[in-house]
């Protein structure tokens, strides 16, 4: 079993390697062997496996062909231009999650190998005119261009698999909160900003209300699902391979008393309550209540509580003192 | 003003243009000039104004930078590769129904005029999982490549009218029945074909059972019905441009009995029955029922009866003996 991960140096790509390294199987085989591959060179990881570490623009096609060999068994695309990014530079943004996922495909399909492709949407392809609640049958009618683009990824996932050149599957992310590190250029950045840089000592900034509500899942779940994701029968997936991963809905009010809950009360007060014009009408289009079905009845989870997800932050990713 | 038709060489394209030149108006303008497209030399039409013919393969970015230039008002993007050639031919899906819809969206981007696009997607988006009936809030959930093809035209319809780079709107164009001329290559062909072949006096195959549904329009009612589409307000289509354009569900034995009624009893007993396995597949994925509302609601219209569909076929197409 050789596993490749496109996407392989950003957090959830690096999460997911030292999960599968730990686990050392994937779909009951062994796994042999792992390529990470980033437009950064990805960080080496610990695996009692062969690693391999690559270069791979995803939008260039040579590119494509110099990582996914006809060993591979499945693929990780996790390999995207974020929310904020594609909405400030729309031929980014359809460079890597248009052309970007179309190349990835192709060169699948040129190897006859048809390997499991794990592909990563996002509830960003959520909003406008479709009434709520979202369920997985109701229309995406996205708001940014990065939710535009990757409805589009998923129609490719699944028309793909239909024809045969891939076994795919699509997962919409929910909001992967608490991430570890620095803000990004995702305009959800925020969502974990508030909760990490305030248990870290450190003030950040809400630029919405305490009322606005989202679907959220930490990142051990998301991982866990993701390895799961991998694992799932194509007859299961029926005809429509992409679903929302669950997650569960909390207000920020709720999330924030959870952080008070586990953490005690200073961190809340280090939380700022500033307007950002730039992104106040991507976050707008983001105030949603999603039911995450599909997944729940293919055996992917949410969080029990926010507290977990404080609970997991605290102890997968905050700075040791 | 100034229209352009991209496959203004089509069978319905050509029905637009003459409409169009017998309207001499569009959107409470004066048409002064037309301009017809194809991938093949469309043929002249008498028009009040001037017109011009022009080759274009609109999977090629420098042929749609010759026929899209900045005194363009309206285009009408019709051009496509249909269901059953998609379904063979990966490759020219791709280029003509993702990449061609991207290089006339991305010619309008770079000049920078913003112009009313009317973009001809399909009720081959439905199918799959998604439960009936389907309504535009439903997710499409395409079982052809041609289908999957088509919504992804409409997220970039879409999303290039919420930058305010074109004024679009997509209209998912039902079964249009009976087509004048020759079978084409959709899996659809036959819905005009067990018409216009008997009421020509020859024999012609019917593929499906005869209580198979499906959602259809004259080609009269979907020229107006493009017309008033270009007219649409653009507040009124809200936050997602594309949606069904209207038409009624039929059964095949509903139709044949509205054929008896207009043209009486032969033309039915030169039906045959014989199934086609190459297009059976497709077939199966299109018996579905389909509420085309916000089409109605917003001014778009189908046809009374079939009988209508029948005298319509009649009066505008049928060879005068």
């Amino acid at each position: 079993m050789k596993v490749l991960i496109l996407g392989g140096g950003g957090f959830l790509g690096r999460k997911l390697a030292l999960s599968l390294a730990d686990r050392q199987e994937l779909r009951g085989s062994k796994i042999d062997q792992m390529v990470l591959a980033d437009i950064v060179d990805p960080k080496p990881i610990d695996a009692p496996f062969e690693m391999e570490y690559q270069r791979c623009d995803i939008s260039d096609p040579a590119s494509v062909a110099t990582c996914v060999d006809a060993e591979i068994d499945v693929i990780y695309l996790l390999a995207a231009v974020v929310s904020a990014h594609a909405e400030q530079d729309l031929d980014s943004g359809i460079q890597a999650n248009i052309m970007g996922v179309l190349n990835v495909l192709e060169r699948c399909r040129e190897l006859e190998t048809c390997p499991v492709v794990v592909f990563t949407s996002s509830i960003a392809v959520f909003g406008g005119d479709t009434p709520q609640p979202f369920n997985d049958y109701s229309l995406p009618n996205p708001q940014t261009s990065y939710g535009a683009q990757k409805m589009i990824g998923e129609y490719l996932i699944t028309d793909y698999s239909r024809r045969g050149l891939i076994d795919g599957r699509g997962f919409r992310l929910p909001t992967i909160t608490v991430r570890p590190g620095k803000p990004n250029r995702a305009a959800s950045s925020f969502m974990s900003g508030i909760f990490r840089e305030p248990l870290n000592g450190e003030t950040a900034n809400c630029p919405v209300e305490p009322d606005f509500k989202q679907l959220y899942l930490s990142p051990r779940k998301c991982v866990e699902n993701l390895v799961k994701g991998a694992e799932l029968d194509a007859v299961d997936l029926g005809q429509n391979r992409c679903l929302t991963m669950p997650g569960k809905t909390w207000t920020i009010a709720e999330m924030i008393e959870a952080m008070t809950q586990v953490a005690g009360p200073a961190a809340a007060t280090r939380i700022t309550w500033n307007k950002q014009p730039e992104i106040d009408g991507i976050l707008k289009g983001w105030h949603m209540d999603i039911h995450p079905e599909r997944g729940l009845a293919l055996g992917l989870e949410a969080d029990e509580s926010f507290e977990d997800n404080i609970r997991i932050y605290l102890e997968d990713d905050a700075p040791k003192s």
